[in-house]
């Protein structure tokens, strides 16, 4: 019986700011299974920063999403059929579907098999996910030592959330940026942050981190790039690692409209690191990743904040408001219901 | 018998571009020797742009000069009297000494004998001294692979034209970029880098590295920030190295008048690397640098250009013009005969 689907695809690259305009939605009938492929019904779906540089034409690290085709994501989804043998149908599995209910998933899909055991699903999406994961490799790099003093931005949501307190189980302090007093207040009262700021409403960023961070940065987890980039070298300390993870300010700007950086020669001065990484070239470490990760979800060590949308048709207007900065936690989308 | 001497002070700080009028001579009668003082007869001055940094009242890595004190160079010298059983009249020495015809140095000098047998006595400022160990230092933390291609500006000058050959050595494509077509020529016929434009009459500094690094730059040595650093990110291979050496280009301008850099975002796309330092925190490796600079002269591997100016008078007008490029080689100011 063929399976019916809605699907959201790319209907024109955006210019600037992402606008609902880019998307499109469709209905189509699924072929197959063919040889090898796994039907998968989605349930949750994960939207990141990344996905902005892969709706431009211009290259990126990874590869960019087709005009009239269904976008892509990271999904935890349910095996309803299969010609796979690995795979059956009420199997739990994480892929790179599409923006849609159901998808025929091939090999490209990268499909594994998930744990409802181990944690509850959507974490699979993130803090034990590619964000997670990539929290913990840019910590790895940076390496901050007890008593130093880490700043993470963007601190409440996918990646940042999960910088912060591997800074604190490193016995650092830990400072955040955030755009919300809520925010804020979820990442000193929950997290377990020293000290953290309103990076929309602090007078100056320069003086919110001399005020926040006193005796400077030694380690800066950057997920904004732009002023907030520039502060951070201004109270830089010498030898200071920056690790660039993310530069989710500048993303929506032409070339033109882009801040430029005027303080680099601090990197002369202050002997500073700054070093960029993309969590996929360090695959072989996810194993190592996942047992610390457990066990201090397991433990309580570290916690984890969803935020929630519900219904494929949102997936849109949520991408564009996590662009601005409109979530509070990891973004995820419920596409169905859990089993 | 009191030595009277002409020194050149600091009269104000500049702001933005030094001018002439921001230095002052004197002639004065020196003390001493006191108790382990030397009395040096100035022969050779090093100018360097990290000077500019310490005629700024903001926090530099090094002490700052004073106003109304002489400024500071590495010097080379003749020993004229001592307190000190280290040193001897006649004996020639290398210290950080004052712009003047004689210096009565304390401890702070650093005072060291030079042989004249080894190299000839310029060389301790440049090749042999402390440009020819930061260009050292900056190729062993790139450490770049034969076959990699090396990027080097400001390539005719102190430090550059040792990080080039530095790259030949060691099996790159080294290519540099300097201001003027007698210095792009030096570069490719007489210290062998592969290729080299004049970034003045360049139509496109981006253009220019396509057409002279046609795959690319691996690793970047850094001596002029600004826009050449912005063409670098550009035109860069994943997994480059930016070894941040100075940036000349932004040191006489306001924080206002910098050119931001826009397209930082490279770094972490082409998972940069990019990472500053200064020579003095790696001073436990003087000795070894030492002995292989010194073969390298010896075999004729290395070859180092000096750019000589006659007369203390002329210092500031030739630290001025160097600031603005008008140097080709190393500049030294010659104040005294060699014995």
């Amino acid at each position: 019986m063929p399976t019916t689907t809605r699907q959201i695809i790319l209907k024109q690259r955006p210019e600037g700011w992402v606008t609902t305009d880019d998307f499109d939605t469709r209905e189509i009938e699924l072929g197959g299974p063919g040889d090898g492929d796994v039907l998968v019904r989605a349930i949750y779906m994960s939207l990141d920063p990344y996905m902005r540089g892969r709706m431009d034409a211009s290259k990126s690290y990874a590869a960019n999403f087709q005009i009239g085709e269904p976008l892509k994501a990271r999904v935890i989804g349910e095996v309803t059929a299969s010609n796979d043998d690995t795979f059956h149908p009420g199997d739990l599995v994480f892929g790179m579907l599409d923006w849609a209910d159901h998808t025929m998933a091939g090999p490209a899909a990268g499909l594994r098999h998930v744990d409802p055991a181990l944690a509850p699903l959507p974490y699979y999406l993130g803090v034990l996910g590619m964000p997670g994961m990539t929290a913990w490799i840019g910590m790895e790099m940076g390496d901050p030592k007890p008593g130093e003093t880490v700043f993470v931005s963007a601190a409440s949501v996918a990646v940042g959330q999960i910088a912060g307190q591997l800074g604190r189980l490193r016995g650092c302090r830990v400072v955040g940026s955030a755009g919300g007093d809520d925010k804020v207040a979820f990442l000193t009262n929950e997290l377990g942050f020293d000290a953290a700021f309103n990076y929309k409403t602090a007078p100056d960023l320069l003086t919110a981190l001399e005020e926040h961070a006193p005796v400077g940065v030694d380690m800066y987890f950057d997920n904004v790039g732009g002023a907030t980039l520039e502060a951070a070298l201004d109270h830089a300390n010498n030898f200071a690692r920056f690790i660039q993870c993310g530069m989710i300010s500048q993303y929506n700007l032409e070339r033109d409209q882009m801040q430029g950086i005027r303080n680099l020669t601090h990197i002369n001065r202050k002997r500073i690191r700054m070093e960029g990484f993309i969590v996929g070239d360090h695959a072989e470490r996810l194993d190592e990743f996942m047992g610390q990760m457990a066990g201090w979800l397991k433990s309580g060590a570290v916690t984890y904040r969803i935020h929630m949308t519900d219904g494929l048709e949102n997936a849109p207007e949520a991408f564009i408001s996590m662009l601005k900065g409109g979530n509070f936690g990891k973004q995820v989308v419920r596409i169905g219901d859990e089993p």
